[in-house]
């Protein structure tokens, strides 16, 4: 535990009041939306809290802090609206979690180059309104986008709905300023491409604040689109939907918007409007851009889809769709609450992983299997695709009859059997919700022993005293509680 | 200088008839096709040579050769054709240099995902035959793809002409294997986007041998496109050039080939054709793929350069320039032999660097004014462009009447003026040429103090010994000579 000198000498960094040591203040950062730290919440465990919540107000504060940290040998947590789903904001015993909510400035617009600069503490909602109130738009927008911060976003290599268009955030960073572990600040050149020597961004995007804490960045924008083209279709099952999605991306077009829901989850689309269920798989593809654009790719994407054998069902899915996609990620803390809505044994998460086409049949067919040996509920779409493969995001759920114990061991198995079926199909444990503290055992796996070593061997070199949120992606160690 | 029993030991893992040790066998090795080598190996310079140059014949030899360096502590200089034009596969004294043109190989073409599985001796244009053979692309097109390897191109992340649509080549990977300074293999998995952790391939593409040698990859391709419908313009100036480029790239649509060259560049270009030379800029875009999509593409192309007030010069342009494009590359080290075509002292080179749009003029006309104070001819194209900006590929040369040390000092001076200016007017040093020896210093700048530490840091986590390319970006010691 920080003693109280050294909390008030680190309090003088940012002022008393943005200093919380107190568990009824710091009780908001002893977890993130890791669905595990909310069951066990749930089932009346007192999480751990930080010893302290400091929240800095500008990047030389934020720099302060972590010389502080470096100077007094105290781990820091970097924590953005705690909405990451695998415990990568978890706290950690005996370190300060930096709470990055009030870096929250969005720079300059520069509409020739098509760039913005970003704090990390800017909700990526927030920032697509500013955005969108100068005719522009970042096209970054996951499910969460109303209640994440892009710092939190940019460390975990996030996807957004409309990612076939805009790519991985990852793929939007023209520029990059991380503090690094000592407090000194890395900002690299805003520049379209390089070959001066390796991109050294990607030793922080994805991180998770283990090698360095985001402090900004500059990201490619779009004029906003004048036009959004969508259209629902509906195929046979899901090999069909995926060699229709294969040979759309093959043109070489790009739609925004692609969708393919399974069986079960096209039946829950269409049951939950009142709607008759359909036999087949739900497809949703959305194009934008200029009129002419937009209505040339849907209209090549039709054509596709006919020649698969898809029913045009016209642009009310797509309409549906846009309508609620937000609804779910925002809600999801409060179906984890005691009392939730759907009663207090819940299990509920979602598995995003990715594979190559020839990988996706297999991938999907035995990660489904192995999650459906534990969990009640099993369903998957494929909503990110690449031309040379996609993913595929699971949401699986299982009533407990009261019994969180049995709720949590069933969670367990169900990770441990679906992540390592996914390994054992080709596929990537993760494709944009990132490792935590959750995936650390299977990214082990998946690196190998070479390649986590590597990656142990980077993050020495970058934070050797071991002080960047210890314990997420498997690496140092800080007695991180939660697993 | 290695002796002769730890040579034979060397042989031992390739066999006597793959490790040269005369000079007149590793006299090849001596130099790359960095300008300034050649100048000097021109003006009667022993070019100092390896001690030895390896040829492992499989993966499991350069396994083998890497481990035997590493337990000897003997430098290794990875090489693939030696096409590099920064010196970074010129000799170290001491090292071995490993040659990789044996490891050619090319593996399984998997047509469902888009993928193929290289090894880096492969010669970029072996790889397009191949494919082209199986109705497929991978759309890297350099002008040296007659001449220069796969292992190379990654390594310093290279681009080929079609990047507008195909990308850089390091974002065409899907999959990487590197042998590690200890001799370990460390193999990505094939998967076509992931949250697992940093990329970690990114610690490789870039750079240059440095940090690992690259044994393989598996990348991207594409089903060859069935039509290419290339357009020629004229624009007043290279303002309104880059306006009506920037305004193309802003629709989504992408088309593949992208050019815009400056006056004196366009006025070779025509002068070189025998034709009159015109007032302005010559444009030339290409649109490739299905016919419906190339066609859609090019007419946009069309009406965007006509609003504004491009002439249209019709297909003519681009099919001299397809026609001609390998020429130069193919032929560069010839001009630069003693008693070359343009006479004993020419200085010839080429610089790329690149910039955001809003960055885009003011490189283009400080790097213009900084090479021409030491250059008698200067010109100009820009020829990779993205979302947010592109790339400049300065040509500089001079006649020296003979005089080789006036040849080399202006050489060194409009290199340092140009990548002061480069760096001063906010662009990158190098787009797609890499750093080598020649860029070290404007590298260290470009990163700045904390990014060069980044990067040193990480060299010394995976290369602890500092033998693999020692000297290359500003790397390691080793006794680079070159400089």
């Amino acid at each position: 535990m920080l003693d109280a000198a050294l909390l008030d000498d680190l309090a003088g960094r940012v002022g008393q009041r943005w200093l919380a040591t107190d568990p009824a203040d710091t009780a908001n950062h002893a977890h993130d939306w890791w669905p595990r730290l909310l069951m066990r919440r749930r089932a009346g465990e007192d999480l751990p809290v930080p010893d302290a919540v400091v929240t800095p107000g500008t990047r030389g504060e934020l720099v302060e802090v972590v010389r502080w940290c470096d100077a007094n040998d105290v781990a820091i947590v970097p924590f953005g609206a705690g909405t990451g789903v695998c415990g990568g904001a978890a706290p950690v015993a005996g370190a300060v979690t930096v709470d990055l909510k009030r870096l929250n400035a969005i720079g300059e617009l520069d509409e020739v180059s098509g760039t913005i600069v970003v704090e990390p503490g800017v909700i990526a909602q927030t920032l697509e309104d500013h955005l969108a109130h100068r005719g522009w738009t970042l096209g970054h927008f996951p499910s969460s986008i109303h209640c994440s911060t892009m710092g939190g976003f940019l460390a975990i290599r996030s996807a957004g709905q409309a990612s076939s268009f805009y790519g991985k955030l990852e793929d939007m960073v023209v520029a990059l300023d991380v503090v690094l572990a000592d407090g000194s600040l890395f900002s690299t050149r805003p520049v379209p491409q390089s070959a001066a020597g390796p991109d050294l961004t990607r030793l922080f995007l994805g991180g998770e604040g283990t090698t360095g804490i985001v402090a900004g960045a500059t990201l490619r924008v779009w004029p906003a689109p004048a036009v959004a083209v969508d259209r629902g279709f509906l195929v046979p099952d899901v090999r069909t939907g995926l060699d229709a999605i294969r040979a759309v991306m093959r043109t070489g077009l790009r739609p925004t918007i692609v969708r393919l829901y399974d069986e079960t989850d096209t039946a829950l689309v269409f049951g939950g409007q009142g709607l008759e269920v359909p036999q087949g798989c739900l497809v949703i593809i959305g194009c934008e851009g200029d009129e002419d654009v937009a209505g040339f790719t849907a209209g090549v994407v039709r054509r596709i889809l006919g020649e698969h054998g898809a029913e045009d069902l016209g642009p009310e899915p797509g309409a549906n769709w846009r309508a609620h996609r937000h609804n779910m990620s925002y809600r999801f803390a409060e179906y984890m609450k005691p009392g939730g809505t759907f009663g207090d044994a819940l299990m509920l998460d979602t598995m995003e992983v990715a594979g190559t086409w020839a990988v996706l049949p297999g991938l999907y067919d035995d990660v489904r299997a192995a999650l459906s040996e534990h969990a009640d509920l099993v369903l998957a779409h494929f909503s990110h695709v690449y031309p040379e493969g996609g993913s595929i995001y699971f949401t699986l759920g299982a009533v407990n009859d009261g019994d969180e114990a049995r709720a949590l061991d069933r969670y367990d198995a169900a990770w441990d059997a679906g992540q390592r079926a996914a390994l054992a199909a080709g596929g990537t444990t993760s494709h944009h919700h990132g490792i935590g503290l959750l995936r650390a055992p299977y990214l082990r796996e998946e690196l190998g022993e070479v390649g986590f070593d590597v990656l142990r061997r980077v993050k020495d070199a970058l934070d050797p005293k071991g002080l960047l949120n210890p314990g997420k992606l498997g690496l140092g160690g800080g007695g991180a509680d939660g697993a």
